[in-house]
């Protein structure tokens, strides 16, 4: 049953978003690592989105939202504002369906970024890197389009998306004990709790965060959302705070949220980059940065970790900084 | 019928190879990339021995030769010498029949190569970098240990267990109109003409090699081996020259040889880690950079790629070199 107050996305709505967005994403696969699992002495299962579309789980959730659109509603397009890999998704499913999509982002953004937005045919408007420019240039832009707002996190149809990703997961595997994602706004561990509570609530959902941005950490040991103003992480992908759909799931269904440092973190992430052979970025590491400092907790078990995404700036690699 | 004279591998000692190390090897996936697909024009399947063990397809043809000595001869162990994939190939295999690996290296050689061969359990003898002390040195080593040598590509066991790649290729794509794979001693080359002059005779088998290590490219259109002395490119896998059985596979198998400069190869590379998420090796890279520079060649076509190995220097990569 729906919450009407927040619009609390159902497994229904999950199954719902699989059948729509499937002819648009990958069904990823899953990898295992034979020197992973003698260092960590757990069992450990890679949910691979760093090969998913655009490069990110980030384009189930838009892809979702964008197909989900009535043709009138379509016909007016979407708007967002983000610097990172949701304006790519999101920019990616427009374009599948030939909708305009707008994007507010900040002007100090990477070209890169800018580029591949653009590339996947988004349309962006640029505002100064702050909360109150990128408020009013956004309110501009999605008054001037009518475009049709989708949040990166804090979004029903997202998180319904996300929760695909675990669906597959359960699929491709046989059986977990747990399953770790990191932790940033808070959307993919949404759908991760929204579907395994339903399709497998056996299986123990934790939060992996970045030391320097544990402002989730915090909230779940208060009981209330705590939002930083601006934290500093390798991990760039997870300086957001959650909102409250999010939070609904956090503080209901997630066990425990467990935080890695800086440098735990690179060493996590160039440990897989070395014995798996892929490319991810820094915030897909953290959740195995967490095991690696707990071992005690993992030994013996099936851990399922979701690799969210492989967009990262090569000429920008955290151990070659400054090299 | 085989060639005694010369020992070359016939396509059911490839089978025998085949069923003998697969309980030691991965099956490697076939990617596919669509951004790819749309800047060549060509229909690209690329055959992962970067996810191989040992991070490498020289596994292949290692353990063929480690599962294939009888008893009395696997108790003296192997030697061999190499400052790269070999090594850590062979200390691979040795290790699962539990056998000694003995492997003379150049007291230069990176101390990462180093540490990945004693990781597999490899005993390593030092050598001074030059061919004549690597000679001295490995004849002791051999005299002392007794144990069979595997030369890293000039050995019909080797080739029989590089062909065993393109079988599965074969059987995971739904038909290929060319094979293109890097060329240095030509192992890899000759394994994939072995196979496929059998099992797919359609199938066109193009190197890809190196301008500044062309020696392959200018043996094939002399008509007979050319050597060079120390030939330097980034595609550090790449240096060796042809020796007899591999230049018999060369010269009566491969359509034609082309290469690509340093700059195509490192372009190429950085283009695969960047839009199919995977770390491979510079060496890796040169058939995509030749399929880039000719592309008329390639559009239309069904291609497939040997992505050869992914040991690469995380901390030296060619493109942050000197940044």
């Amino acid at each position: 049953m729906k919450d009407i107050a927040l619009n609390i996305p159902t497994y229904d709505d999950m199954l719902a978003a699989h059948a729509r967005i499937a002819p648009h994403i990958h069904r990823t696969p899953v990898l295992t690592s034979s020197f992973l699992n003698e260092l960590t002495g757990a069992q450990l299962f890679f949910k691979c989105e760093n090969f998913q579309k655009a490069g990110a789980f980030k384009v189930r959730g838009a892809s979702n939202a964008v197909f989900g659109l009535t043709d009138a509603e379509a016909a007016r397009g979407v708007c967002t504002h983000s610097s990172g890999n949701h304006a790519l998704s999101l920019s990616y499913a427009a374009g599948r369906r030939g909708i305009p999509c707008n994007v507010v982002m900040p002007r100090t953004a990477p070209q890169a970024k800018k580029d591949a937005v653009r590339g996947y045919g988004g349309i962006i408007t640029e505002c100064e890197p702050s909360t109150s420019s990128r408020e009013t240039v956004f309110a501009e832009v999605q008054a001037a389009t009518g475009g049709d707002f989708v949040h990166p996190y804090n979004d029903p149809r997202v998180i319904a998306g996300q929760g695909t990703c675990s669906r597959e997961f359960m699929e491709q595997t046989d059986g977990l004990d747990m399953v770790l994602a990191p932790i940033g706004g808070g959307g993919m561990i949404s759908g991760t709790c929204l579907t395994l509570s339903t399709l497998a609530p056996e299986v123990e959902v934790i939060a992996a965060e970045p030391e320097q941005a544990d402002d989730a950490y915090r909230s779940f040991k208060a009981g209330h959302i705590i939002a930083d103003d601006a934290p500093e992480t390798v991990a760039d992908g997870l300086k957001v705070p959650l909102k409250d759909l999010t939070w609904h799931f956090v503080s209901t269904h997630v066990s425990d949220i467990l935080t890695a440092s800086e440098e735990e973190i690179i060493e996590a992430m160039k440990l897989i980059w070395k014995r798996m052979k892929i490319v991810m970025e820094p915030s897909s590491a953290v959740p195995l940065a967490t095991i690696l400092k707990n071992r005690d907790r993992f030994a013996g078990k099936r851990v399922g970790l979701i690799i969210t995404g492989g967009n990262v700036d090569l000429d920008r690699l955290p151990w070659t900084q400054g090299a």
